[in-house]
């Protein structure tokens, strides 16, 4: 980042703090808030476990108002360095950075609302922000674009896969009927996804022969066709590896997504 | 679609409401009839739940009818505006409407019977004709046409696959027997696809040593053996992408593996 | 096949319609074969189901002396009609093709041992000979070398996972112990492979937290890994198919494997 | 390896023994020592089953103490025949071949602490030390060069499914609550965990409709999303393989992607 003559302003320095990952102090910014979050999420998660919850709820009640209290600065000084604070607040992670201090201070009026405390966990996704900063992004990027170039083919693969799903499931429900688990047609679709997906929690599982033999259809369909989505994304996935692995550069058009083997800029046409 | 001067006959009109997804009513249309068919589908669904079902059964009495009604008039309407109705009717989802709309008028002389009911599940079918318009057309022929491809190597795999778990379901039936569960050729057949397909229901689980060393094997060899039909259809998918984006031919050298978006030849710069 | 002076031998007639496909009489043959063998397993798996066993025990009893019979006389129609009966009685098949006429007969003098009956149930493997001569071969062959080019990158990952479930499955049992059905190393191993293969029966679950974490990381390396074996097995089926669907042969010494973008014969310089 | 004079010296003889797999010596000793290791991690195993161990606890015993020495000995072997001992012993296979063997000594002092005991199975993992002299090595290397070549993209992938696992969890934990066994945020997690990586044990099951709506969500989403880590490491497999066997590059064009078995370039024809 270059450095401006006026930028010994004191919104600029802490702009360059919150939001650059280059600087010494950017950096250390960063580590500092993600050991914060992760503790955070620590405490909900403990806190919730009974065992734990009732002995250290004290500890936990303080490290909470802590943690609340810094992420309260944290986003407040956001809003004040950033050119435009309305687009940061209402923007994906503007609105996380909210909903996740917001509970805390709620409870103050509305005690004992598990489910306002519990929202404090999507101070993970917080993380990503970080991430985005770091190394990482790249690779995700690419990930990314493999995933958005497949995404269509996928859509159709999961139509299908659910109108497989809600047809079979509403024929288990015919054939098995509620005297053995399969007390509607939502939960026999239900049942259809667990056993298609491979998971088989058991819950529900057919009795009759017939029911067995359906199941035994779902079942092979179900490791059969994730070859499917497999091939989609690892088809896309060698398309975006390769377009960016070809680092040969056009001197007539400077464009650089060349297949490794080609002699000639395919859109010039100029030697490489 | 061309304009014709002896289109103002009504049967055209419907014919282009109906089977067009190209004009604004066309389009309305489908929209439509998408809504109907998601609702009624929904309905079935509900109406099988038995909380909900029998509060809101007057409901669902009149929500059947309005939609069976609707259809209905499309049935008909379909069988009128095309030229071969006899083709139509006989066709894969002239069958489907056909059966879909049924089912209610049938309950009014046989009713209560519960599997004529789910018949009318199938409506969830008749969006494909819908998607078959759309823009979907393309990526969905692609991967049909790698499914296809790659029809016979499955087959031959599901077959050996099926061989395997007939020898292997059989043994444990003699290992275990029926005093764990394993009470008949069949059953021990259901648990070996239960086991290999990686569903694991543990509604039937080996409990002698010698059973779950056997268990051990089928695991193994249905974690490993996934590879086989994903390879498959990875390889099969690659193929078909590729011939997909490749078909411009250079004229200079005739090579014609060029990227869709490619204005010259890669390996003699000639213009495409 | 061409026609003999010599061949109205009728040995050679016997030989050619078991071992041959393409002459009409060879391929009857082989459909009634499939037939027979498909019937006569499904026998042996019905009189397995006691429900059905008991009742048509007598009808049983006669179809599978009925195909005893068939397949005796076909087993000593081959003995008869190849050249070398030795190789073909210490042959796969041949040793197949005893082994499941045997157990009717033994049943005569040592009746009621389940154990011998149930090897009537290799029989489903004598399809593949029949299928050795049909369609399915090159595609099969296809399948086999890619597997075959994969084995040993495969044996590694298999020893990788084995030496994994060995150390994990041994922490769960100092972790969980035998009050949680951790009952000793072996059935914490079977319980890491159930796990780790994403079976998970659920007839042996973690139940003190420590157990729980390590569970989560068995699964999700589990699910991780998986797709090691996809991904030798896809780019093995990518070689193996690519050097298949390339046809273009030389002049110079006749060699067809080439690339489809190849100029100049690889082996010997001359161009396609 | 080549002979040196001074080469009769009883520590390089024992060197070259233990540490080389090409001399007969060497290879007689791997393989005694593969027999050895998997006899005593087997005697390990089967002591903890609690039907065999009490019967033979005494040959057990003996077995175990048989082992000890032997591995002791290895060990001091080792240590003197190295340049470096203190290099050997600090190294990963220095530590596991001290810690496979202290316990058994450790027991005569502290009997009966189960934990000491159960980390001789540890042994297992000095079997890739072995592996590591054989004709596996190259077949390793290039799966573990394309793991490294992933891993970071792996990494993402994890990061990103942890985060959705935790999210996804803490709702359930809302929807269901402890009534239902999701009795706090990180049995909610596992639950999550379970589910997301198709294991299903069922001994945590959704019971609300909410609850299973949601579990659906997971299940289809951990049955797609496989397909990420699988694309990952089959391109990164592709590449690695590919590389592994183009050495050789054309004198006349300068082309190097030719195939291990090219006597000729592919494109210009002239000899490599």
């Amino acid at each position: 980042m270059a450095e401006h003559p006026e930028m010994n302003n004191w919104k600029d320095k802490i702009h360059e703090i919150i939001f650059e990952a280059d600087t010494p102090l950017g950096k250390l910014f960063d580590e500092i808030l993600i050991v914060c979050i992760l503790a955070s999420v620590l405490v909900v998660m403990l806190d919730s476990v009974e065992s734990i919850g009732g002995e250290y709820s004290q500890l936990f009640y303080i490290l909470e108002w802590f943690f609340t209290i810094i992420f309260t600065i944290e986003y407040i000084l956001r809003l004040i360095s950033v050119k435009r604070p309305a687009k940061y607040a209402t923007s994906f992670f503007g609105i996380v950075d909210l909903l996740t201090v917001i509970p805390t201070y709620l409870d103050l009026f509305l005690p004992g609302t598990r489910f306002l405390l519990v929202i404090r966990i999507l101070r993970v996704l917080r993380i990503f922000r970080i991430l985005k900063l770091a190394k990482y992004v790249g690779e995700a990027n690419l990930l990314i674009k493999a995933i958005k170039a497949s995404s269509r083919k996928i859509t159709i693969f999961l139509f299908f896969v659910i109108s497989i799903v809600v047809v079979l499931g509403s024929l288990m429900y015919i054939i098995e009927g509620s005297e053995h688990g399969f007390t509607s047609i939502p939960k026999s679709i239900y049942w259809a996804i667990v056993t298609l997906t491979t998971v088989g929690y058991g819950d529900v599982a057919p009795q009759t022969s017939l029911g067995q033999a359906m199941a035994v259809v779902v079942m092979i369909m179900g490791y059969s066709i994730i070859a499917v989505p497999t091939g989609i994304v690892t088809v896309e996935m060698a398309q975006a590896f390769k377009e960016n692995i070809t680092t040969k550069s056009c001197q007539g058009c400077s464009y650089s997504g060349h297949d490794s083997d080609a002699k000639h800029c395919k859109y010039c046409g100029s030697e490489l």
